[in-house]
């Protein structure tokens, strides 16, 4: 079965996405019977394209890696797509699915909801990786895909394509969440992991963790817990049927720790991490973020450096922990792809 | 949608699958448009029952508590069922699932192989827990399901319910698998655990596994590897596509290991566990099991008590490790649970 799909963004994790398809295209066909042609791209920065017979991958990627605007594919021939905004791309594009990979705004969720919302209301499976519409509009936009006979899915929201939502729809089906906790925030356990396993103080792990492109030079969404919080927020409203807004949380980032909290703690056999938690409690969802000093039993204790991790403790398995890479271009891009093998196990009966 | 069930074996297994049943009857019908009818049991020691309408689970669960006989049921009124044996049982029983819950005989691999291809020549779904079947004649059963246009489910062999196999169909598709490594026997686990975190003798861990009920009398399967192996050879006929025996995979147990090996491997930062290991190189599975001295930062490392846990090494996402209970009555009752959430899934459309 064939899928025509548009990218709003092209950044990174759009870039991350392509490379999957293009070295992917047999495997996908022979294993899962699910070709992608992608028809349309939209980015602010690099241009557009609407090629509705198909976008040849290898050359686009070829442009894309040498830095030049994506009309390059067309070599001089007129490209109308450069006069369309995003949403009317949207709107022409034909695509059965739109990934949605735009920058996230976590105050306004801005453009990107609107990109969301144009795709659903014309018809479009939705897939994204971005915070803003997912941790600010989710339910809105979940009922608006199911009114209109499609998917609005969001696994690279969380844990970049280390499965957390895919996970518990298929594999963990049948049970209930008492309560999730994770280290949703690669940056902060990584400095975290170099402040207690090599005696760094805070400011020079942070540097650290900046200088290998870990941590951005405004270091405050990562270490003041607000890309945690977004993220908790998600999967209360989305595991826990929440309806929650970021300003419904606790929030406690790790700047307050010092190295003295942190190697007590070691010697005490208990180890610092910020804990992103949520439960429902007599309907009301309980979230928080917040530094937590965890016994060394605690399968979330031994998640170091930048990896991720999410402990589901459920009415029937007890604790099942997951971990595995929180960020990276491949493994974002393929957050993109595992929804849409899973609109095509949905929908393709 | 309705399922007619069939259960042969009503042991620990099979009484957590009709104790789940009983209690998530409204959540399953509700949020997962599933019902389930058990028409038929059959065991060996406790009897059997066939009741085309469906069995009281509430009132069989009471007779089950009570270690009676499952034709306690009848109340005295004649019971044909206790003349079938099992195969008869499969053949007459109209279910659309049997579920596969007998012993483990990993010589033979019966009498659970021959239900099993009853069922399916019979056209019905299986699920099941037994390793035997699974690792002797997996390819064989996997094809005739297929034939047969059914399905052959055994995510309860590996880690009981904690998902291996519906973790890596769904939620990690497209990626191919590098390597898989496991801790995969919770009985070993536990041993070597003791040993290193309260300095046991390897003769007092074993007693103390035997007296909280993790390792049997004769604790050779455990010890000597031959569980873990019967798993590792499961995942790589399965998940990599291999054709190999338990005399094909090299295997070695943890007895040889001193307390003096774990504790100088603890002093060096190292840590001992039992690993069972597996990949493909040129075509060919290499398949292990044997006491392997971890790195702290590896992610099984961390693995402690009778927890089991698998890494899979991705080519997109790179190391993915899921952690959970490896054994118990519920946890594995769930496993059957979810392969017929995934059968549902698969064949309801």
């Amino acid at each position: 079965m064939e899928y025509k799909l548009g990218l709003i963004g092209c950044g990174t994790v759009g870039q991350g996405l392509l490379e999957i398809l293009r070295n992917k295209k047999d495997q996908l066909k022979d294993k899962h019977n699910f070709e992608v042609k992608v028809v349309a791209i939209s980015d602010k920065l690099k241009g557009s394209l609407l090629i509705p017979e198909g976008i040849n991958l290898e050359k686009l990627l070829h442009i894309l890696d040498e830095g030049k605007r994506i009309s390059e594919y067309l070599e001089g021939t007129a490209n109308e797509a450069e006069q369309m905004d995003a949403l009317e791309m949207i709107e022409k594009c034909d695509a059965h699915i739109i990934a949605e990979l735009t920058y996230t705004d976590i105050k306004t969720a801005e453009p990107a909801t609107s990109y969301i919302k144009k795709a659903l209301q014309t018809g479009k499976h939705v897939v994204t990786s971005n915070k803003g519409p997912a941790a600010l509009h989710c339910a809105e936009l979940m009922r608006l895909a199911h009114e209109n006979n499609v998917s609005f899915r969001i696994e690279g929201t969380v844990m970049s394509g280390t499965p957390v939502f895919n996970l518990f729809e298929n594999a963990l089906s049948g049970n209930k969440i008492k309560e999730i906790k994770g280290i949703l925030n690669g940056t902060t356990n990584f400095i975290l992991s170099k402040m207690e396993e090599e005696n760094m103080d805070y400011e020079d792990a942070l540097l650290l963790a900046q200088e290998l492109g870990y941590a951005e030079a405004d270091p405050t969404a990562d270490v003041e817990g607000y890309d945690a919080l977004a993220k908790i927020v998600i999967l209360s409203n989305v595991l826990l049927e929440g309806n929650i807004k970021p300003s419904d949380a606790e929030r406690e980032g790790i700047a307050s720790l010092s190295k003295e909290d942190i190697l007590k703690a070691k010697e005490e056999g208990y180890r610092y991490k910020l804990i992103a938690s949520t439960k429902k409690e007599s309907g009301q969802i309980k979230a928080s973020v917040s530094p937590q000093k965890l016994s060394l039993a605690d399968p979330l204790s031994g998640i170091m450096g930048a990896n991720n991790a999410l402990t589901f403790d459920l009415d029937l398995l007890g604790k099942v922990t997951i971990q595995g890479p929180g960020a990276g271009k491949i493994e974002t891009g393929y957050s993109v792809l595992a929804d849409m093998l899973a609109i095509h196990r949905l929908f393709s009966k």
